[in-house]
């Protein structure tokens, strides 16, 4: 039976699991959640994330959320098939990919996300972008993309000589950001630049890209 | 060779770090550093972990940061050995551990993360805690941890009837919370409070709790 995954073509998180699935060339159905209509607050959806939150993934009788913990599995699961996103062979490789997924996590992602939401989502919503909020996560964006720029600069990908989770994980807010005015923070760090064009035309994630035009300007 | 642990006794990520090894009866030795002197923002320290940021886990060749992957690795490393944490035996099992570790990471952490630091580092840094940031927060926390009490009518632990990392990850900072005015938020929820209860009374974690006494009131 084919995995479900329920979300949206132009969700940040709903993409980073179908680039993964991609790279797995495993079938899969997607799902639309309505979330105009706050189906994803409704008792039906709560009981697959009791956080109301898209993507979720249903493999037969097992349910998951939360994006990374979605591609990890996805990662294990298909271990054997297409690109091996976790260098599940090696330790040491397997525990470099470890330490730059938690570093997108804790230290790209807090930063680049309210600045995409800010430019993006805030307009939406009615309200107008707080320049300070973008302004102070820029700062933050700027000082992580400089250890980056130096760590490309030694090895081709962030874990390694290899493309991993780690970078796949960047894939669906940078591709929103290099839409912002802001784009130059990628584009002048020249390691950083060719790692961007590097993963983001591989085939997987160009199949998901097409689909992402949330707030187009 | 004993594996070297660079940070200190009363952080919280250190102590995440020190009870996994604790769990798996590895053998460490934990090298202090002086935050104060900005040990960590020198370049002997940035060539560990450019950040600059404790903990840093030297394994012989191999440099690792990120509490949070650290133990991924430790996990991973010592799998046949002390408590298995990670579920490697059985796929289904690990995957709701991968979920409720991403839960900690996304929900639970910037929840509690900037309380603790209001209510212990805002003063010892000359500021006042900001109560709006701590009341914000406990909001988002109480919601959050209204999700773990259902969760936690259904099974003993967070990922299911066994203890793995995705508790593990929340002893420290629910260590200081505890401390705080706000200690009812787990204690008026039954079964949150006899999860924490739990998980704090394991031996591996109360080897490292009498060193957690910073910024104590």
């Amino acid at each position: 039976m084919a995995l479900k995954l329920h979300g949206l073509p132009m969700s940040t998180c709903t993409c980073t699991v179908m680039t993964c699935l991609n790279e797995k060339g495993a079938d899969f159905k997607l799902v639309p959640v309505d979330l105009f209509a706050t189906e994803n607050k409704q008792p039906s959806f709560l009981a697959k994330n009791p956080f109301g939150l898209i993507p979720v993934l249903e493999d037969e009788d097992l349910t998951l959320f939360e994006s990374r913990a979605i591609t990890a599995y996805v990662a294990e699961k298909f271990k054997e098939t297409g690109h091996d996103l976790i260098r599940h062979e090696n330790l040491k490789d397997a525990a470099m990919v470890m330490v730059w997924k938690e570093v997108e996590s804790q230290q790209y992602h807090p930063a680049i996300c309210p600045i995409v939401y800010q430019y993006f989502v805030a307009p939406l919503r009615g309200t107008t972008p707080d320049q300070t909020v973008i302004d102070a996560n820029l700062e933050k964006l700027g000082k992580v993309l400089d250890v980056y720029e130096a760590r490309l600069s030694n090895t081709k990908y962030l874990a390694g000589d290899f493309y991993t989770l780690a970078d796949l994980h960047h894939l669906s807010y940078t591709h929103y950001f290099m839409k912002t005015p802001w784009a130059s923070f990628i584009n002048d760090r020249p390691h950083v630049k060719a790692w961007w064009e590097d993963i983001s035309s591989r085939p997987a994630f160009q199949k998901v890209a097409v689909g992402m035009n949330f707030g187009e300007k």
